[in-house]
């Protein structure tokens, strides 16, 4: 390829992933389609598959750069609190979690409502932006627990619960969504948890 | 109406919800679209409409007959354990919810994956089968915590954090699908959760 082309190819990857990026910010997962997506980019279904093999690989990048900002709110918040206690910084990170979800919306659920074809093998890529999600989690856990089975599966478990209250909150399936009332639910499992891990160890 | 027809609408009305039933259960929620579950149930689409307003309302009542057959599973494990301890009767809950999950994962999917369109009000019985959920949460905790708001915010949290934890498996974001992984970091999450109720109470 010359680098001519290889300018181009940049240039159309960059111009598919932001709109992409603006359709499933304004919209949602369900507007990642090849043909709106290639259509509001200015170029060919058949560019945007050769970029990306499918419509998948582009969600997946674009999934990616939602974790990315994710991750790095999640870094500062943390690095501002590592001098407090346990509790104070694993509730820091849940209620930006929380923040960051309910001002992102379509964002932060296109990342867990995209499921690939069963018969696709899950890429790398996929799952490496979780975990460092979780390793986040794991950090802080370092000085509380030894075993690092179970300091794993503790992070996991934090952070799943963390998940399921702001999604269940969000989708206001059990009442109305109220911001206060969540933060308060969760910062209540932190309180426990954190208590138990310290009871139990 | 006449009997007649009544008792022609009311066999419409069930062969309608057998039809979704079937369909959700065997292709999840996309599959409900008033075209294909007319067709499937030989009655025409106005029908469908005539019973149930549109397909939000032929969702909302399959969707509560999984919440109904939920309910009834959770009823009966909680019924045995009433014996044991907080943590014991607790986890019962919890991995009777992940057992039927993941059997059920198409119907369960639905049950949280249907959203209203933003302008029709949430009609009171979408609530219902939910609220009765987290009810019985809550009758577990009636010795352990006094005060009703704390006693509900907490029934809610171990609610969304066992939801959250068997949604994050089975998606396997982070990882593989392993039921007994998944099971003993929900455990993990529950014997952590009880201690610090316990300590902090």
């Amino acid at each position: 390829m010359s680098t001519h082309e290889e300018g181009y190819r940049d240039r159309t990857r960059e111009r598919l992933l932001a709109v992409a990026e603006a359709l499933v910010t304004e919209t949602g997962l369900d507007a990642l389609q090849a043909r709106r997506v290639a259509r509001e980019a200015d170029c060919s279904i058949g560019t945007l598959y050769n970029i990306f093999g499918d419509i998948h690989g582009l969600i997946i990048e674009t999934n990616a750069r939602t974790l990315k900002i994710l991750g790095s709110i999640m870094t500062a918040a943390s690095q501002r609190s590592t001098k407090e206690n346990l509790e104070a910084r694993l509730n820091t990170l849940a209620v930006t979690y929380l923040d960051f979800a309910s001002a992102n919306q379509n964002r932060w659920r296109a990342v867990f409502e995209h499921r690939l074809p069963v018969d696709k093998p899950i890429p790398e890529r996929f799952g490496e932006d979780r975990r460092q999600l979780l390793a986040m989690i794991e950090t802080q856990l370092a000085d509380t627990i030894d075993d690092p089975e179970k300091r794993s599966d503790t992070a996991y478990a934090l952070f799943g619960a963390v998940h399921g209250i702001v999604l269940l909150s969000l989708d206001a399936k059990l009442g109305t969504f109220e911001p206060t009332q969540c933060a308060r639910r969760i910062r209540l499992l932190v309180a426990h948890a954190v208590a138990g891990i310290q009871a139990t160890k």
